[in-house]
């Protein structure tokens, strides 16, 4: 197990900017979700709503994070990546889910993650539209949404035929290493879900999906997202057993049996 | 075109059925989702809160009905049907989205409708945990959330090249009498979007997504949408062109022109 303590920093430090910049990014994002600019596909003529809310989120993230955390690194999906002087790093996906947060669903959701040495221990999901936040830091995750705050549980599912399994979209896995796979997981399973993006982590850490399989992620599409899973007591790596954090093909779990069985069927044993 | 006048039953008396009878239903429902019932699978031990929920939310729109209309017929999914004295009928799917309801994503809804001799005039989506009501009467569609109100229109796509597709599952068009037809069309459109039930009618309605294709409905999935959509600017049938209030196959088109390109590809025109 890592060391995922964040004593050197202080958590209640790293919790509250993990909340600040979310903050701040909502105030670009929201704004520009469900907009006649993106209903009339008016990019064509220069206008990118989604892209400005992108690069202008990220941008009071790393203003806010700069200002606090001057020698750590930052990386992000919209501006140039930020050297730090030590083991810190930030990881920002200011909106995952472009594809939901065009077509008005909400289940996208602004991503901060901070990692140790490479080693992903404090995170956040935010999903503005909903007023949700999904926060996990020091071992433990969270759930906030107004005056509600409660502790995040994976639910007990060990068994893959029981299990309530998403993917964002089947299109992930229409390539030839990783269709068959999908194709033998998606038929053992109980039920499959499509198109949740990072949401999808989100209700595995609250219990109430039981497994998460996606191909060809970013390491900012899931970086930040591995300690609230983790601190919902779930267990999340490649598909090859290793560290999530990186992204590629990943694989999340609510329990360590299911997440085993679900590996043996991904390699087909 | 029908006729789609109220004026026999007065509009503002239909309006206010449907939403109080959504309120109400919205007591049932809310309170048992996201519920640790629900992640832990108890219902092998003989509970089940989702029956529980359109049980119960069922009960009490068809009281708060039979109260106001007590002669009008009433079909819902839980209870037997009612018969009623003339041409006005009700028609009630208490959660659409059961799937959706049960993995925690908000996108499922309750779904209430008035028909006229079998065209549905008026009609009614909520989803309590946004907060959000898509209302369609009278020849016009509208959003309501919180303070917030304002009239529905669907965009104004015309190509399936750039129109942004959406079905709840691609499990539905597994039938071999249906799946060349989708796989013809989610190869012309621009994207496609699964998971969303209902709510991608309203987001249809709302100019968010521009073509909403399933295969297999029933009355009561898709009757109650239809006034949203109508009153947006869409247009609804069943794939071969009929209209759409008994369920089937469906096609709902944010243009005239978008539905006919889709309804050709469908064909294999």
């Amino acid at each position: 197990m890592s060391d995922t303590s964040l004593s050197a920093l202080g958590a209640s430090d790293v919790r509250e900017t993990l909340l600040a910049a979310a903050a701040a990014a909502a105030t670009h994002t929201l704004p520009r979700f469900r907009t006649a600019l993106t209903v009339d596909n008016k990019w064509e003529e220069g206008f990118d709503p989604v892209t400005d809310a992108d690069r202008e989120a990220e941008r009071v993230i790393r203003d806010l994070i700069e200002a606090r955390f001057p020698d750590h690194a930052i990386i992000g999906e919209e501006w140039a990546p930020k050297d730090g002087t030590g083991e810190w790093g930030w990881i920002i996906d200011p909106i995952d889910g472009t594809r939901a947060f065009i077509c008005g669903v909400p289940v996208w959701g602004t991503l901060i993650g901070l990692t140790r040495a490479g080693r992903a221990v404090a995170g956040l999901m935010a999903q503005p539209f909903t007023g949700e936040t999904y926060l996990g830091i020091e071992g433990a995750a969270h759930y906030l949404r107004g005056e509600e705050i409660h502790a995040l549980s994976t639910s007990g599912e060990t068994r893959l035929s029981r299990a309530k399994l998403s993917a964002t979209s089947p299109d992930l896995f229409a390539r030839a290493d990783v269709a068959p796979a999908w194709e033998r997981l998606s038929r053992a399973a109980l039920q499959v879900r499509y198109g949740l993006d990072c949401y999808a982590y989100c209700l595995l850490a609250s219990g109430h999906l039981d497994l998460v399989v996606e191909a060809g992620l970013k390491s900012v599409d899931i970086a930040p997202l591995i300690p609230i899973i983790e601190g919902a007591g779930g267990i999340i790596t490649t598909w090859t057993g290793g560290p999530a954090e990186a992204g590629g093909n990943c694989i999340a779990a609510a329990t360590p049996a299911l997440h085993a069985e679900a590996m043996a069927v991904l390699a087909g044993r």
